[in-house]
Protein backbone atom coordinates (compact mmCIF):
# COMPACT_ATOMS: atom_id res chain seq x y z
CA UNK A 1 0.00 0.00 0.00
CA UNK A 2 1.87 3.02 -1.06
CA UNK A 3 -0.67 5.82 0.93
CA UNK A 4 -1.26 6.30 4.33
CA UNK A 5 2.28 5.85 5.71
CA UNK A 6 3.63 2.96 4.06
CA UNK A 7 7.64 3.28 3.67
CA UNK A 8 8.85 -0.50 2.78
CA UNK A 9 11.60 -0.61 0.50
CA UNK A 10 9.07 -1.41 -2.31
CA UNK A 11 7.12 1.57 -1.50
CA UNK A 12 10.42 3.53 -1.80
CA UNK A 13 11.30 1.96 -5.14
CA UNK A 14 7.56 2.71 -6.52
CA UNK A 15 7.80 6.27 -5.66
CA UNK A 16 11.22 6.46 -7.55
CA UNK A 17 9.50 5.36 -10.23
CA UNK A 18 6.48 7.18 -10.57
CA UNK A 19 9.30 9.60 -9.91
CA UNK A 20 11.92 8.95 -12.72
CA UNK A 21 9.97 7.27 -15.18
CA UNK A 22 6.16 7.63 -15.33
CA UNK A 23 6.29 11.14 -14.49
CA UNK A 24 8.15 12.44 -17.28
CA UNK A 25 7.10 10.26 -20.15
CA UNK A 26 3.49 11.49 -19.05
CA UNK A 27 4.38 14.81 -19.22
CA UNK A 28 6.06 14.54 -22.73
CA UNK A 29 2.28 12.64 -23.99
CA UNK A 30 0.51 15.46 -21.86
CA UNK A 31 2.26 18.21 -23.33
CA UNK A 32 1.93 16.64 -27.33
CA UNK A 33 -1.80 16.62 -26.56
CA UNK A 34 -1.93 20.55 -26.00
CA UNK A 35 -3.30 19.10 -22.14
CA UNK A 36 -6.12 16.51 -20.78
CA UNK A 37 -9.30 17.84 -19.89
CA UNK A 38 -9.89 16.30 -16.35
CA UNK A 39 -13.48 17.79 -15.78
CA UNK A 40 -14.55 15.82 -18.95
CA UNK A 41 -12.92 12.85 -17.12
CA UNK A 42 -14.80 13.22 -14.09
CA UNK A 43 -17.82 14.35 -15.86
CA UNK A 44 -17.88 10.90 -17.93
CA UNK A 45 -16.80 9.00 -15.07
CA UNK A 46 -19.48 10.26 -12.62
CA UNK A 47 -22.21 8.29 -15.42
CA UNK A 48 -19.87 5.39 -15.03
CA UNK A 49 -20.79 4.95 -10.98
CA UNK A 50 -17.30 6.45 -9.85
CA UNK A 51 -17.15 9.27 -7.32
CA UNK A 52 -13.87 10.39 -7.97
CA UNK A 53 -12.35 9.71 -4.74
CA UNK A 54 -12.56 6.01 -3.43
CA UNK A 55 -13.79 4.75 -6.88
CA UNK A 56 -12.14 5.76 -9.37
CA UNK A 57 -11.89 2.69 -11.80
CA UNK A 58 -13.78 3.97 -15.21
CA UNK A 59 -11.97 7.39 -14.27
CA UNK A 60 -8.46 5.59 -14.56
CA UNK A 61 -9.68 3.85 -17.73
CA UNK A 62 -10.84 7.09 -19.21
CA UNK A 63 -7.69 8.55 -18.63
CA UNK A 64 -5.50 5.62 -20.13
CA UNK A 65 -8.14 5.78 -23.32
CA UNK A 66 -7.33 9.53 -23.61
CA UNK A 67 -3.55 9.31 -23.63
CA UNK A 68 -3.17 5.86 -25.35
CA UNK A 69 -3.07 7.02 -28.75
CA UNK A 70 -0.73 9.64 -27.60
CA UNK A 71 1.50 7.32 -26.36
CA UNK A 72 1.65 5.06 -29.16
CA UNK A 73 2.99 8.07 -31.15
CA UNK A 74 5.66 9.64 -28.51
CA UNK A 75 6.38 6.39 -26.25
CA UNK A 76 9.53 3.64 -27.29
CA UNK A 77 7.44 0.00 -26.76
CA UNK A 78 9.51 -0.56 -23.41
CA UNK A 79 7.96 2.36 -22.13
CA UNK A 80 4.56 2.06 -23.45
CA UNK A 81 4.47 -1.69 -21.72
CA UNK A 82 5.78 -0.71 -18.08
CA UNK A 83 3.26 2.40 -18.06
CA UNK A 84 0.67 0.21 -19.45
CA UNK A 85 1.56 -2.92 -16.50
CA UNK A 86 1.19 0.21 -13.94
CA UNK A 87 -2.06 2.01 -15.54
CA UNK A 88 -3.85 -0.91 -16.11
CA UNK A 89 -3.44 -2.30 -12.34
CA UNK A 90 -4.59 0.57 -10.55
CA UNK A 91 -8.08 1.72 -10.60
CA UNK A 92 -6.96 4.27 -8.18
CA UNK A 93 -4.38 6.11 -10.22
CA UNK A 94 -7.09 9.11 -11.34
CA UNK A 95 -7.84 9.55 -7.35
CA UNK A 96 -4.40 11.86 -7.96
CA UNK A 97 -5.41 13.80 -10.78
CA UNK A 98 -8.94 14.19 -9.27
CA UNK A 99 -7.68 15.34 -6.54
CA UNK A 100 -5.37 18.12 -8.32
CA UNK A 101 -7.72 18.94 -10.81
CA UNK A 102 -10.40 19.80 -7.22
CA UNK A 103 -8.02 21.73 -5.54
CA UNK A 104 -7.09 24.15 -8.88
CA UNK A 105 -10.94 24.59 -9.32
CA UNK A 106 -11.10 25.48 -5.74
CA UNK A 107 -8.49 27.66 -5.65
CA UNK A 108 -10.59 29.95 -8.04
CA UNK A 109 -12.77 30.39 -4.96
CA UNK A 110 -10.05 31.30 -2.50
CA UNK A 111 -9.70 35.07 -0.98
CA UNK A 112 -13.34 36.59 -1.56
CA UNK A 113 -14.36 38.73 1.19
CA UNK A 114 -16.82 37.32 3.18
CA UNK A 115 -17.12 34.81 1.50
CA UNK A 116 -18.41 31.70 3.71
CA UNK A 117 -17.35 29.04 1.01
CA UNK A 118 -15.27 26.34 2.14
CA UNK A 119 -12.10 26.21 -0.11
CA UNK A 120 -10.39 23.09 1.33
CA UNK A 121 -11.10 20.22 3.55
CA UNK A 122 -7.85 18.14 4.95
CA UNK A 123 -6.89 15.84 7.56
CA UNK A 124 -3.44 14.80 9.11
CA UNK A 125 -4.50 11.57 11.42
CA UNK A 126 -4.87 14.35 14.25
CA UNK A 127 -6.75 17.38 13.35
CA UNK A 128 -9.19 18.21 10.34
CA UNK A 129 -8.88 21.37 9.22
CA UNK A 130 -11.19 23.95 6.71
CA UNK A 131 -9.98 27.22 5.08
CA UNK A 132 -12.62 29.19 4.33
CA UNK A 133 -12.63 31.91 1.23
CA UNK A 134 -13.25 35.04 3.26
CA UNK A 135 -10.50 33.76 5.76
CA UNK A 136 -7.64 33.70 3.50
CA UNK A 137 -5.43 31.29 3.80
CA UNK A 138 -5.39 29.95 7.25
CA UNK A 139 -6.60 26.12 8.51
CA UNK A 140 -9.34 26.23 10.87
CA UNK A 141 -7.87 23.22 12.49
CA UNK A 142 -10.01 21.02 15.36
CA UNK A 143 -9.71 17.16 15.97
CA UNK A 144 -10.36 14.45 13.30
CA UNK A 145 -13.41 12.32 13.61
CA UNK A 146 -13.10 8.53 13.72
CA UNK A 147 -14.38 6.91 10.97
CA UNK A 148 -16.78 4.46 10.28
CA UNK A 149 -16.33 1.45 7.73
CA UNK A 150 -15.47 -1.45 6.26
CA UNK A 151 -12.23 -3.21 7.58
CA UNK A 152 -9.60 -5.49 5.49
CA UNK A 153 -9.46 -8.77 6.88
CA UNK A 154 -7.77 -8.84 9.97
CA UNK A 155 -8.19 -4.98 11.06
CA UNK A 156 -10.84 -2.92 13.51
CA UNK A 157 -11.48 -0.49 14.84
CA UNK A 158 -8.55 -0.64 17.97
CA UNK A 159 -5.91 -0.31 15.25
CA UNK A 160 -7.83 2.64 13.03
CA UNK A 161 -5.98 6.15 13.17
CA UNK A 162 -8.53 8.96 13.39
CA UNK A 163 -8.91 10.78 9.94
CA UNK A 164 -6.27 11.11 8.09
CA UNK A 165 -5.59 12.77 4.53
CA UNK A 166 -5.80 14.94 1.82
CA UNK A 167 -8.49 13.65 -0.56
CA UNK A 168 -11.40 14.94 0.97
CA UNK A 169 -10.73 17.96 -1.38
CA UNK A 170 -12.69 16.23 -3.70
CA UNK A 171 -15.93 16.50 -1.45
CA UNK A 172 -14.92 20.15 -1.21
CA UNK A 173 -15.55 20.22 -4.97
CA UNK A 174 -18.65 18.44 -4.74
CA UNK A 175 -17.35 14.36 -5.66
CA UNK A 176 -16.81 11.67 -3.10
CA UNK A 177 -19.32 11.27 -0.55
CA UNK A 178 -21.65 14.46 -2.50
CA UNK A 179 -21.66 12.60 -5.45
CA UNK A 180 -22.19 9.14 -3.62
CA UNK A 181 -25.52 8.54 -5.34
CA UNK A 182 -23.66 8.56 -9.03
CA UNK A 183 -21.43 5.73 -7.65
CA UNK A 184 -23.64 2.89 -6.03
CA UNK A 185 -20.97 0.32 -5.89
CA UNK A 186 -18.54 2.33 -3.59
CA UNK A 187 -21.02 1.31 -0.58
CA UNK A 188 -19.31 -2.38 -1.16
CA UNK A 189 -16.24 -0.55 -0.21
CA UNK A 190 -17.36 2.20 2.67
CA UNK A 191 -20.15 0.58 4.01
CA UNK A 192 -24.23 0.96 3.96
CA UNK A 193 -26.74 0.63 1.34
CA UNK A 194 -27.56 2.21 -2.33
CA UNK A 195 -30.08 4.01 -0.80
CA UNK A 196 -27.56 5.83 1.76
CA UNK A 197 -25.36 6.83 -1.10
CA UNK A 198 -29.07 8.74 -2.68
CA UNK A 199 -29.53 10.28 1.05
CA UNK A 200 -26.36 11.81 1.38
CA UNK A 201 -25.87 13.74 -2.20
CA UNK A 202 -29.58 14.60 -1.41
CA UNK A 203 -28.35 16.39 2.21
CA UNK A 204 -25.14 17.62 0.30
CA UNK A 205 -27.00 19.78 -1.96
CA UNK A 206 -28.68 21.56 1.62
CA UNK A 207 -25.45 23.22 2.58
CA UNK A 208 -24.19 24.08 -0.37
CA UNK A 209 -24.23 27.51 -2.57
CA UNK A 210 -25.40 25.81 -5.54
CA UNK A 211 -24.70 22.98 -8.23
CA UNK A 212 -21.98 22.05 -11.26
CA UNK A 213 -24.02 21.63 -14.21
CA UNK A 214 -21.09 19.92 -15.86
CA UNK A 215 -20.90 16.77 -13.75
CA UNK A 216 -24.48 14.93 -13.51
CA UNK A 217 -25.44 12.31 -11.42
CA UNK A 218 -27.62 9.58 -13.41
CA UNK A 219 -29.41 7.94 -10.62
CA UNK A 220 -31.02 11.13 -9.64
CA UNK A 221 -32.46 11.64 -12.83
CA UNK A 222 -29.58 13.42 -13.84
CA UNK A 223 -29.18 16.22 -11.04
CA UNK A 224 -25.89 18.26 -10.77
CA UNK A 225 -23.13 17.69 -8.59
CA UNK A 226 -23.91 19.95 -5.19
CA UNK A 227 -20.77 22.14 -5.12
CA UNK A 228 -19.55 25.12 -2.97
CA UNK A 229 -20.14 24.39 1.10
CA UNK A 230 -21.18 27.09 2.99
CA UNK A 231 -20.36 27.58 6.64
CA UNK A 232 -23.49 29.51 7.15
CA UNK A 233 -25.48 26.78 5.87
CA UNK A 234 -23.97 23.95 7.72
CA UNK A 235 -24.83 25.91 10.69
CA UNK A 236 -28.30 26.58 10.10
CA UNK A 237 -28.74 23.07 9.19
CA UNK A 238 -27.05 21.06 11.34
CA UNK A 239 -25.60 18.65 8.34
CA UNK A 240 -21.70 18.00 7.97
CA UNK A 241 -20.38 17.48 4.83
CA UNK A 242 -19.86 13.50 4.27
CA UNK A 243 -16.65 12.39 3.04
CA UNK A 244 -16.04 8.72 1.73
CA UNK A 245 -12.45 7.74 3.03
CA UNK A 246 -9.49 5.20 3.43
CA UNK A 247 -8.47 4.00 6.66
CA UNK A 248 -5.07 4.25 7.96
CA UNK A 249 -3.53 1.80 10.56
CA UNK A 250 -2.38 4.03 13.34
CA UNK A 251 1.02 2.72 13.32
CA UNK A 252 3.23 4.38 10.58
CA UNK A 253 4.02 2.27 7.77
CA UNK A 254 1.41 -0.19 7.75
CA UNK A 255 -0.86 1.87 5.68
CA UNK A 256 -4.70 1.53 4.47
CA UNK A 257 -6.61 -0.85 6.96
CA UNK A 258 -10.11 -0.43 5.32
CA UNK A 259 -12.28 2.18 4.38
CA UNK A 260 -15.41 4.38 5.09
CA UNK A 261 -17.44 7.07 5.39
CA UNK A 262 -16.52 9.83 8.07
CA UNK A 263 -18.26 13.71 8.86
CA UNK A 264 -16.51 17.00 8.98
CA UNK A 265 -15.99 18.01 12.73
CA UNK A 266 -18.89 20.27 13.92
CA UNK A 267 -16.32 22.17 15.43
CA UNK A 268 -14.38 23.30 12.49
CA UNK A 269 -17.51 24.74 11.19
CA UNK A 270 -18.82 26.64 14.41
CA UNK A 271 -15.06 28.40 14.89
CA UNK A 272 -15.00 28.96 11.22
CA UNK A 273 -18.84 30.73 11.81
CA UNK A 274 -17.33 32.45 14.50
CA UNK A 275 -14.55 34.60 12.97
CA UNK A 276 -16.84 35.10 9.22
CA UNK A 277 -19.12 36.87 12.42
CA UNK A 278 -16.44 38.53 13.70
CA UNK A 279 -15.15 39.72 10.47
CA UNK A 280 -18.86 41.27 9.20
CA UNK A 281 -18.94 43.50 12.55
CA UNK B 1 -22.75 4.20 -39.38
CA UNK B 2 -21.68 0.40 -39.66
CA UNK B 3 -24.57 -1.39 -38.85
CA UNK B 4 -28.25 -1.47 -40.23
CA UNK B 5 -27.67 -1.60 -43.78
CA UNK B 6 -25.42 1.02 -45.17
CA UNK B 7 -22.74 -0.22 -47.65
CA UNK B 8 -20.77 2.72 -48.48
CA UNK B 9 -17.91 2.48 -49.68
CA UNK B 10 -16.27 3.83 -46.55
CA UNK B 11 -18.29 1.19 -44.56
CA UNK B 12 -16.92 -1.19 -47.03
CA UNK B 13 -13.29 -0.52 -46.30
CA UNK B 14 -13.71 -0.74 -42.90
CA UNK B 15 -15.21 -4.46 -43.00
CA UNK B 16 -12.45 -5.48 -44.97
CA UNK B 17 -10.17 -3.52 -42.10
CA UNK B 18 -12.13 -5.32 -39.52
CA UNK B 19 -11.37 -8.81 -41.37
CA UNK B 20 -7.68 -8.23 -42.59
CA UNK B 21 -6.23 -6.06 -39.95
CA UNK B 22 -8.03 -6.20 -36.80
CA UNK B 23 -9.68 -9.68 -36.40
CA UNK B 24 -5.89 -11.64 -36.40
CA UNK B 25 -4.30 -9.21 -34.31
CA UNK B 26 -6.89 -9.62 -31.58
CA UNK B 27 -6.75 -13.67 -32.23
CA UNK B 28 -2.62 -13.55 -31.57
CA UNK B 29 -3.44 -11.35 -28.55
CA UNK B 30 -6.71 -13.53 -27.44
CA UNK B 31 -5.00 -16.44 -27.63
CA UNK B 32 -1.65 -15.41 -26.04
CA UNK B 33 -3.52 -14.71 -23.18
CA UNK B 34 -5.76 -17.90 -22.95
CA UNK B 35 -8.44 -16.45 -23.47
CA UNK B 36 -10.66 -13.74 -22.32
CA UNK B 37 -13.59 -13.93 -19.40
CA UNK B 38 -15.86 -12.23 -21.12
CA UNK B 39 -18.71 -13.09 -18.49
CA UNK B 40 -16.24 -10.68 -15.91
CA UNK B 41 -16.14 -7.73 -18.34
CA UNK B 42 -20.21 -7.77 -18.47
CA UNK B 43 -20.44 -8.07 -14.68
CA UNK B 44 -17.50 -5.42 -14.12
CA UNK B 45 -19.56 -3.03 -16.46
CA UNK B 46 -22.62 -3.52 -15.17
CA UNK B 47 -21.20 -1.70 -11.59
CA UNK B 48 -19.91 0.73 -14.36
CA UNK B 49 -23.21 1.73 -15.97
CA UNK B 50 -23.54 -0.92 -19.09
CA UNK B 51 -26.23 -2.28 -19.66
CA UNK B 52 -23.55 -4.40 -22.45
CA UNK B 53 -26.16 -3.40 -25.59
CA UNK B 54 -26.70 -0.13 -25.94
CA UNK B 55 -24.63 0.97 -23.63
CA UNK B 56 -20.81 -0.45 -23.51
CA UNK B 57 -18.40 2.52 -22.96
CA UNK B 58 -16.81 0.77 -19.78
CA UNK B 59 -17.19 -2.39 -21.38
CA UNK B 60 -14.96 -1.68 -24.46
CA UNK B 61 -12.75 0.66 -21.98
CA UNK B 62 -12.63 -2.51 -19.39
CA UNK B 63 -12.01 -5.03 -22.62
CA UNK B 64 -9.12 -2.89 -24.23
CA UNK B 65 -7.34 -2.59 -20.83
CA UNK B 66 -7.68 -6.41 -20.09
CA UNK B 67 -5.65 -6.86 -23.82
CA UNK B 68 -3.35 -3.99 -24.03
CA UNK B 69 -0.47 -5.28 -21.76
CA UNK B 70 -0.34 -8.62 -24.26
CA UNK B 71 -1.02 -6.40 -27.18
CA UNK B 72 2.44 -4.57 -26.28
CA UNK B 73 4.00 -7.83 -26.05
CA UNK B 74 2.94 -9.37 -29.35
CA UNK B 75 2.51 -6.26 -31.49
CA UNK B 76 4.51 -3.62 -33.28
CA UNK B 77 3.84 -0.28 -32.94
CA UNK B 78 2.17 0.34 -35.81
CA UNK B 79 -0.38 -2.18 -35.00
CA UNK B 80 -0.71 -1.24 -31.82
CA UNK B 81 -1.72 2.35 -33.20
CA UNK B 82 -3.63 1.22 -35.73
CA UNK B 83 -5.45 -0.65 -33.22
CA UNK B 84 -5.56 1.88 -30.17
CA UNK B 85 -6.91 4.50 -32.29
CA UNK B 86 -9.61 2.44 -33.86
CA UNK B 87 -11.08 0.70 -30.53
CA UNK B 88 -10.54 4.00 -28.33
CA UNK B 89 -13.21 5.49 -30.65
CA UNK B 90 -15.99 3.31 -30.65
CA UNK B 91 -17.39 2.90 -27.15
CA UNK B 92 -19.69 0.14 -28.95
CA UNK B 93 -17.04 -1.85 -29.97
CA UNK B 94 -17.75 -4.49 -26.96
CA UNK B 95 -21.61 -5.28 -28.72
CA UNK B 96 -19.68 -7.25 -30.67
CA UNK B 97 -18.45 -9.69 -28.14
CA UNK B 98 -21.44 -8.95 -25.48
CA UNK B 99 -23.75 -10.47 -28.03
CA UNK B 100 -21.23 -13.40 -28.45
CA UNK B 101 -20.76 -14.17 -24.85
CA UNK B 102 -24.66 -14.34 -24.63
CA UNK B 103 -25.34 -16.60 -27.46
CA UNK B 104 -22.71 -19.08 -26.44
CA UNK B 105 -24.24 -18.95 -23.02
CA UNK B 106 -27.71 -19.51 -24.15
CA UNK B 107 -26.85 -22.64 -26.49
CA UNK B 108 -26.12 -24.36 -23.37
CA UNK B 109 -29.83 -23.86 -22.45
CA UNK B 110 -31.31 -25.00 -25.55
CA UNK B 111 -32.54 -28.47 -27.16
CA UNK B 112 -34.43 -29.64 -23.56
CA UNK B 113 -37.52 -31.34 -23.89
CA UNK B 114 -40.61 -29.57 -22.76
CA UNK B 115 -38.25 -26.48 -21.70
CA UNK B 116 -40.10 -23.40 -22.27
CA UNK B 117 -37.02 -20.92 -21.63
CA UNK B 118 -36.79 -18.54 -24.73
CA UNK B 119 -32.90 -19.32 -25.82
CA UNK B 120 -32.97 -16.50 -28.84
CA UNK B 121 -34.94 -13.65 -29.45
CA UNK B 122 -34.16 -12.18 -33.25
CA UNK B 123 -35.19 -9.77 -35.65
CA UNK B 124 -34.91 -8.75 -39.43
CA UNK B 125 -36.68 -5.27 -39.83
CA UNK B 126 -40.15 -7.25 -41.10
CA UNK B 127 -40.58 -10.69 -38.57
CA UNK B 128 -39.89 -11.20 -35.01
CA UNK B 129 -38.53 -14.23 -33.68
CA UNK B 130 -38.04 -16.29 -30.93
CA UNK B 131 -36.45 -20.14 -30.31
CA UNK B 132 -37.37 -21.91 -27.20
CA UNK B 133 -35.36 -24.35 -25.62
CA UNK B 134 -38.26 -27.37 -25.50
CA UNK B 135 -38.74 -26.95 -29.39
CA UNK B 136 -35.48 -27.59 -31.24
CA UNK B 137 -33.51 -25.05 -33.80
CA UNK B 138 -37.57 -23.58 -35.02
CA UNK B 139 -37.86 -20.22 -35.56
CA UNK B 140 -41.56 -18.75 -34.45
CA UNK B 141 -41.67 -15.72 -36.31
CA UNK B 142 -44.75 -13.12 -36.07
CA UNK B 143 -44.38 -9.79 -37.62
CA UNK B 144 -41.72 -6.92 -35.73
CA UNK B 145 -42.35 -4.27 -33.66
CA UNK B 146 -42.39 -0.47 -34.20
CA UNK B 147 -39.75 1.48 -31.89
CA UNK B 148 -40.94 3.68 -29.17
CA UNK B 149 -37.40 5.87 -28.96
CA UNK B 150 -35.22 9.28 -29.94
CA UNK B 151 -34.05 10.08 -33.10
CA UNK B 152 -30.85 11.75 -34.47
CA UNK B 153 -31.55 15.05 -35.85
CA UNK B 154 -33.34 15.19 -38.92
CA UNK B 155 -34.75 11.77 -38.40
CA UNK B 156 -38.65 10.98 -37.44
CA UNK B 157 -40.88 8.02 -36.86
CA UNK B 158 -41.86 7.92 -40.85
CA UNK B 159 -38.00 7.12 -41.75
CA UNK B 160 -37.92 4.16 -39.12
CA UNK B 161 -37.87 0.63 -40.57
CA UNK B 162 -39.61 -1.83 -38.06
CA UNK B 163 -37.51 -3.44 -35.22
CA UNK B 164 -34.08 -4.75 -36.58
CA UNK B 165 -31.36 -6.86 -35.34
CA UNK B 166 -29.80 -10.04 -33.80
CA UNK B 167 -28.46 -7.81 -30.95
CA UNK B 168 -31.83 -9.00 -28.73
CA UNK B 169 -29.73 -12.00 -27.63
CA UNK B 170 -28.36 -9.82 -25.25
CA UNK B 171 -32.06 -9.09 -23.35
CA UNK B 172 -32.29 -13.17 -24.10
CA UNK B 173 -29.76 -13.68 -21.89
CA UNK B 174 -30.85 -10.80 -18.95
CA UNK B 175 -28.81 -7.80 -20.12
CA UNK B 176 -29.73 -4.76 -22.43
CA UNK B 177 -33.48 -4.31 -21.22
CA UNK B 178 -32.99 -6.46 -18.51
CA UNK B 179 -30.24 -5.34 -16.72
CA UNK B 180 -31.33 -0.92 -17.52
CA UNK B 181 -31.37 -0.48 -13.62
CA UNK B 182 -27.58 -0.66 -14.09
CA UNK B 183 -27.53 2.05 -16.93
CA UNK B 184 -29.24 4.95 -15.76
CA UNK B 185 -27.28 6.85 -18.63
CA UNK B 186 -29.05 4.50 -20.97
CA UNK B 187 -32.54 6.56 -20.89
CA UNK B 188 -30.52 9.77 -22.49
CA UNK B 189 -29.97 7.33 -25.34
CA UNK B 190 -33.53 5.02 -25.70
CA UNK B 191 -35.82 7.85 -23.73
CA UNK B 192 -37.62 7.48 -20.63
CA UNK B 193 -36.13 8.20 -16.93
CA UNK B 194 -33.70 6.27 -14.38
CA UNK B 195 -37.06 5.51 -12.73
CA UNK B 196 -38.50 3.57 -15.87
CA UNK B 197 -35.15 1.65 -16.19
CA UNK B 198 -35.81 0.46 -12.55
CA UNK B 199 -39.54 -0.55 -13.44
CA UNK B 200 -37.50 -2.54 -16.71
CA UNK B 201 -35.31 -4.54 -14.70
CA UNK B 202 -37.87 -5.44 -12.16
CA UNK B 203 -40.69 -6.35 -14.44
CA UNK B 204 -38.28 -8.53 -16.31
CA UNK B 205 -37.55 -10.74 -12.94
CA UNK B 206 -41.41 -11.47 -13.26
CA UNK B 207 -41.25 -13.35 -16.70
CA UNK B 208 -37.85 -15.20 -15.90
CA UNK B 209 -37.29 -18.40 -14.36
CA UNK B 210 -33.68 -17.13 -12.19
CA UNK B 211 -31.21 -14.71 -11.76
CA UNK B 212 -27.38 -14.72 -12.71
CA UNK B 213 -25.71 -14.51 -9.92
CA UNK B 214 -22.54 -13.36 -11.75
CA UNK B 215 -24.10 -10.20 -12.65
CA UNK B 216 -25.45 -7.48 -9.94
CA UNK B 217 -27.23 -4.50 -10.26
CA UNK B 218 -25.96 -1.81 -7.89
CA UNK B 219 -29.17 0.61 -8.10
CA UNK B 220 -31.29 -2.41 -6.80
CA UNK B 221 -28.86 -2.75 -3.81
CA UNK B 222 -27.08 -5.41 -6.24
CA UNK B 223 -29.65 -8.01 -7.01
CA UNK B 224 -28.36 -10.09 -9.29
CA UNK B 225 -29.94 -9.78 -13.69
CA UNK B 226 -33.14 -11.56 -14.29
CA UNK B 227 -32.05 -14.66 -16.78
CA UNK B 228 -34.11 -17.10 -18.65
CA UNK B 229 -37.07 -15.39 -19.73
CA UNK B 230 -40.27 -18.03 -19.26
CA UNK B 231 -43.10 -18.32 -22.13
CA UNK B 232 -45.46 -19.97 -19.59
CA UNK B 233 -45.08 -16.49 -17.20
CA UNK B 234 -45.15 -14.21 -20.40
CA UNK B 235 -48.31 -15.36 -20.72
CA UNK B 236 -49.50 -15.53 -17.19
CA UNK B 237 -48.00 -12.53 -16.07
CA UNK B 238 -49.16 -10.50 -19.88
CA UNK B 239 -45.52 -8.88 -19.56
CA UNK B 240 -43.64 -9.12 -22.81
CA UNK B 241 -39.74 -9.08 -22.88
CA UNK B 242 -38.57 -5.13 -23.13
CA UNK B 243 -35.53 -4.40 -25.84
CA UNK B 244 -33.28 -1.26 -25.92
CA UNK B 245 -32.42 -1.33 -29.37
CA UNK B 246 -30.97 1.13 -32.56
CA UNK B 247 -33.67 2.28 -35.10
CA UNK B 248 -32.25 1.68 -38.40
CA UNK B 249 -33.96 3.58 -41.34
CA UNK B 250 -36.48 1.99 -43.96
CA UNK B 251 -34.07 2.60 -46.98
CA UNK B 252 -31.02 -0.01 -47.11
CA UNK B 253 -27.82 2.25 -47.42
CA UNK B 254 -28.65 4.95 -44.73
CA UNK B 255 -28.41 3.18 -41.55
CA UNK B 256 -29.13 4.44 -37.74
CA UNK B 257 -30.82 6.88 -37.06
CA UNK B 258 -31.64 6.67 -33.42
CA UNK B 259 -32.72 4.33 -30.71
CA UNK B 260 -35.21 3.69 -28.46
CA UNK B 261 -37.50 0.84 -26.70
CA UNK B 262 -39.45 -1.85 -28.09
CA UNK B 263 -41.42 -5.24 -27.10
CA UNK B 264 -41.39 -8.47 -28.26
CA UNK B 265 -44.00 -9.13 -29.93
CA UNK B 266 -46.87 -10.98 -28.07
CA UNK B 267 -47.93 -13.66 -30.87
CA UNK B 268 -44.76 -15.08 -30.81
CA UNK B 269 -45.45 -15.97 -27.32
CA UNK B 270 -48.88 -17.46 -27.89
CA UNK B 271 -47.78 -19.52 -30.62
CA UNK B 272 -44.68 -20.91 -28.68
CA UNK B 273 -47.17 -21.67 -26.04
CA UNK B 274 -49.48 -23.46 -28.00
CA UNK B 275 -46.76 -25.39 -29.49
CA UNK B 276 -45.61 -26.34 -25.85
CA UNK B 277 -48.94 -27.56 -24.91
CA UNK B 278 -49.36 -29.63 -28.13
CA UNK B 279 -45.74 -31.33 -27.78
CA UNK B 280 -46.61 -32.13 -23.82
CA UNK B 281 -50.42 -33.86 -24.99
Amino acid sequence: MLRFGAYSPEVLHHLRWLQETLAPALKTVVEAMGGVNLTTIQSKAIQMGDECHNRNAAATMLFIKEILPQMVKCLSLTEISEIVGYLTKNDHFFLNLSMAACKCNLDAAADIEHSSIVTAMCRNGVEFGIRISGLGNRWIARPASRIEGLYFPGYGDEDACPDLGDSSITETYGLGGFAMAAAPAIVQFVGGAFQDALKHSREMGRITVGVNPAITMPSLEFAPIPTGIDVWRVIAKGILPVINTGIAHKEAGIGQIGAGIVKAPWECFAAAAEELARRLE
